[in-house]
């Protein structure tokens, strides 16, 4: 196993997409424009985790049913996939799926275990402990194309988004066995052996891309890679020990889809993640989005408005998102989303009158 | 109750410590020569949560004694304030205590509860419930002062830090009712219902200012304000909240004793956490200590060697830590810590190594 893939270094333009479109329903996208670096009718609008825990519809179709089943079913995958599409008019979906679903898919054991999150039974700790890590093949996860298939059909004119964990948010799963908060034991393993580190990250790195294949080759629009732990590392320590490997999934859908990169609190890490591919890079809320294009100059910024400023009466939420807004004025495009994924408790009458505010602002 | 304090603008220059430590068994101590800008006889040590969870002497001392008695015991407070010191002969102590003491002290319904920390048994969301902070008074913590007194009295010529969590984090726990990730609740508080905000920091501000006085008044060298989780907020939310009131704690102590400013993730917001009052900068091991003399020019740097490098095996902390180091050449003078707080899985052995390490590279 090498120790890691040569950068990519250049961002490949994503030149294609709209000649892809023309010819079909797609054809001038918002959010398609937008990734490709265009203002185009008006900013477009999505928000991470719109498809899931805020709506009442997705908690009455959940009920009794296990998260992990609930990806496994074309069905419910493409219903919960579609409410938020028909009840906001959001300008992309995003695939419903969970960051360990092609973990789970190539029979490593674990599961979501309700307000705990992913626990894996046998930790990746050594290099025996990789021998659970099998490639993913296109069969292990047929209900993502046959749902994948359904939902283009049923889109028409709205944009599928692709959805991936980032092969170092998957390892952190791996090496700790469940949710954590300090990344202790990853970051030990990542410093301490390299050469394990590297083999666990190529795996996970062809798990995650040949994931996202599955979803493109079906016919998704786009790409985002959540990379949501990222921000828990130094950025010479990304720069050495991630950045290649994400760079290796994006680099594969480079000028085929556009890719949108994001991770949490990753301010120091903007550069870095951009460079690693991001025809749109994804800013979580703590970094103002006019602060992010000095770190990143010319470009597409997707966010930033913090989740919990939905919470709040709507005149608070309306001046913070008009602040976004202002914020995005300088960039080449702009992708409107919140900083980080909808809280369950947010009410999605507000993020409704969220995406007819942006519309409205923003139509050209 | 008042919007907010003013802002003290201007950092006072510790100027007088050195002379009000000269005839005391202070004198020369590296951590505060390094505190009033000056590069003493060495680069000064110390770990935040030194005292506690990593030592097996102090496991040993807590076995069937609950945190918040622990808090209370001037024995006990004294004792495993000490362990540390004792171990590692690191240049300060900080005294041993828990965020909400205070609030216990002054009557909130509270407790430490194993695996998941503070639990308020009736969180703070209305004007109603402010009731519950009533002032600190120093009688309400007469154990904080015999431990200092005794503390300061056995420790000779290691200052003793004092120890304080900051406004913000203090409301983070009352208003969610416990530890959160999002902080959801707080930030909608803060943003849709200022008033209620600012009369909530106006008292913990109080009793956060009142806790650390106790602590001075005994003996305490320097102060430390722990706004553990200040990270979470965008900045201009971080200058119109929450600075105010901590610029209001800090600035009680200005030229007293030696101020230091510390939260995790702060990456963001280091400018305007020296601007409310920090002689020492604390910064999280996301940044790297030159990259912070970037953003806060001139200003003496507390950190930041990520607690989890101590996990790994001794050639890759020994690489960090003088990593470390070498980025805080440039600054007036540098108080070596990790950027958050001791792990308990480390192996105090290695801190041991490190304190040596620090102190063989930068003696002078």
């Amino acid at each position: 196993m090498s120790r890691g893939p040569r950068r990519s270094g250049t961002i490949d333009a994503v030149t294609s997409t709209a000649t892809d479109t023309a010819s079909r329903p797609l054809a001038g996208s918002p959010f398609l424009e937008a990734c490709a670096g265009r203002r185009g009718s008006r900013t477009p609008v999505w928000f991470m985790r719109q498809a899931g825990r805020a709506l009442p519809e997705y908690r009455a179709l959940r009920e009794g049913v296990p998260m992990l089943e609930s990806c496994a079913r074309p069905d419910m995958v493409v219903e919960i996939t579609m409410q938020p599409v028909r009840r906001y008019a959001v300008d992309a979906a995003i695939f419903y799926s969970d960051i360990v679903v092609p973990l789970k898919a190539i029979g490593v054991d674990l599961d979501i275990v309700p307000g705990v999150g992913p626990v894996i039974a046998h930790p990746v700790r050594s290099a025996a402990d990789l021998a659970q890590l099998r490639p993913l093949e296109p069969d292990d996860v047929s209900y993502v194309t046959e749902a994948v298939r359904a939902l283009v059909a049923e889109l028409g004119p709205t944009p599928l988004i692709g959805f991936a964990g980032a092969p170092f948010t998957l390892a952190t799963y791996l090496v700790e066995g469940g949710p954590s908060k300090e990344h202790a034991r990853t970051k030990a393993l990542m410093l301490g052996e390299p050469e394990l580190w590297s083999a666990l990250m190529g795996r996970l790195a062809a798990i995650s891309a040949a994931f996202l294949e599955v979803q493109v080759e079906a016919g998704a629009s786009a790409v985002q890679l959540f990379d949501s732990w990222a921000g828990v590392l130094p950025r010479r320590h990304y720069d050495a020990h991630v950045a290649p490997w994400s760079a290796q999934v994006l680099g594969r859908f480079a000028g085929r889809v556009p890719r949108i990169h994001f991770g949490v609190g990753t301010g120091e890490l903007l550069g870095s993640m951009a460079d690693a591919g991001a025809d749109v890079l994804g800013v979580d809320f703590r970094v103002p989005l006019d602060e992010a294009a000095r770190r990143v100059p010319g470009r597409v910024l997707q966010g930033n408005l913090d989740p919990a400023v939905t919470l709040a009466p709507w005149d608070v939420v309306e001046r913070e998102a008009l602040g976004v807004l202002d914020a995005a004025e300088g960039l080449p495009a702009h992708v409107f989303n919140l900083g980080h994924g909808v809280l369950p408790a947010t009410d999605p009458g507000v993020l409704q009158r969220v995406v007819e505010l942006v519309h409205e602002r923003t139509a050209r």
